[in-house]
């Protein structure tokens, strides 16, 4: 019984880690379509986050058939339930992958990124991806540097957010207000995406140390 | 025993219909203080957000506690799963009133809302603060009718997204850009909160009937 038990808990957690692949990629794929206008891939980003969606369904069966038949006590019970609130935080990552994609297929055939903000979008498009890598690795390793890490990345994420909105509210933005549409959007989803990759990394650190940083997970 | 565990649910439940006031409070008001750039009405709802957290936490701490010390089954479980979910959903609702806010208070002594768009800003205020207001009774009383209602609600916040977003690019919007951004952010603070107060409606749906659907909580 407890090596079943044991094979679902770590179900779960490729479960997740599967997640966040799929989410980084989506983010990778979403970034390049925004940028480069290329309607195929945006649409392939929007299709395949089904995929996301089918992981999450699987980890919140695992998730709650542990609790149902195991009765889990003190350190797996908070696992779990810790569980449930990362599928949370990777489905939502999957949907604002779309999001992005779903701005880049509006605009097409132009770009949705003027070409002044191209390398600041680039960059958040890059952490993005790199940021929801990492809270995978955080999530299979319980590598506590890595929390230091996700957090320096969604700094910078938080930077370029406000140096975007800075950009476009200067007097001498001469976009139209249809990109100043977009880039807000986009902007606000990465920085968003970010904020969640923050959070599963803080409920890993939470597992590990007991220590829980609630007034920054709430005051995101 | 099975008396306190009962009383646990209930104060449960009490929790998350309280989070649900607390939200919709602090909805209708960062509305009216977008509306009115009124800075110290602003400044309230950003420091009663801390109210809210502590809600969270107190409802966290009850559902952590059930499923520690009672290994509810079946029914009860369910329940308690979903509440997690739930009172995440009402938690990031306070968060959104408070970005609505902050969006009036870096606008004053200007008012973020162009005088054309201030009716349809005004409407998705007040539907944002009777959804929460009813996501608290739905909570409450398992009323499958008021899931209906919400559904209803929600198309109309996502009516007037896209007119908002219509208005602003259609070639004579002769705001500023400011005001463009401004409205974005806004617009989808409160499509985002509508969506929250639809997850929640759904989960006890879900609760009630055991028809889960899936498939649009998850293409919100």
């Amino acid at each position: 019984l407890r090596d079943a038990y044991h094979d679902d808990l770590n179900a779960l957690t490729e479960s997740m880690v599967e997640m966040t692949r799929l989410v980084s990629s989506a983010v990778a794929r979403a970034t390049t379509a925004l940028l480069d206008a290329d309607l195929e891939l945006a649409e392939k980003v929007i299709s395949s986050d089904a995929a996301v969606d089918a992981q999450y369904r699987n980890a919140e069966e695992l998730a709650f058939d542990l609790l149902a038949r195991q009765a889990p006590v003190a350190g797996d019970l908070r696992r779990i339930v810790a569980s449930l609130r990362m599928v949370s935080d990777l489905e939502r990552g999957g949907d604002l992958a779309v999001h992005i994609a779903e701005v880049a297929r509006r605009r097409y055939p132009s770009s949705a990124v003027p070409p002044a903000l191209r390398s600041t979008m680039l960059e958040m498009g890059q952490i993005g991806e790199r940021i929801m890598t990492k809270a995978g690795s955080i999530i299979a390793t319980s590598d506590l540097l890595l929390a230091e890490q996700i957090e320096q990345d969604d700094d910078v994420v938080d930077r370029l957010h406000r140096q975007l909105f800075h950009v476009l509210l200067e007097d001498d933005w001469d976009g139209s207000v249809e990109a100043a549409v977009d880039i807000t959007l986009c902007s606000r989803f990465y920085e968003r995406l970010a904020d969640h990759a923050v959070s599963v990394a803080r409920r890993v650190v939470y597992l590990v140390t007991g220590a829980y940083a609630a007034e920054s997970v709430l005051s995101q």
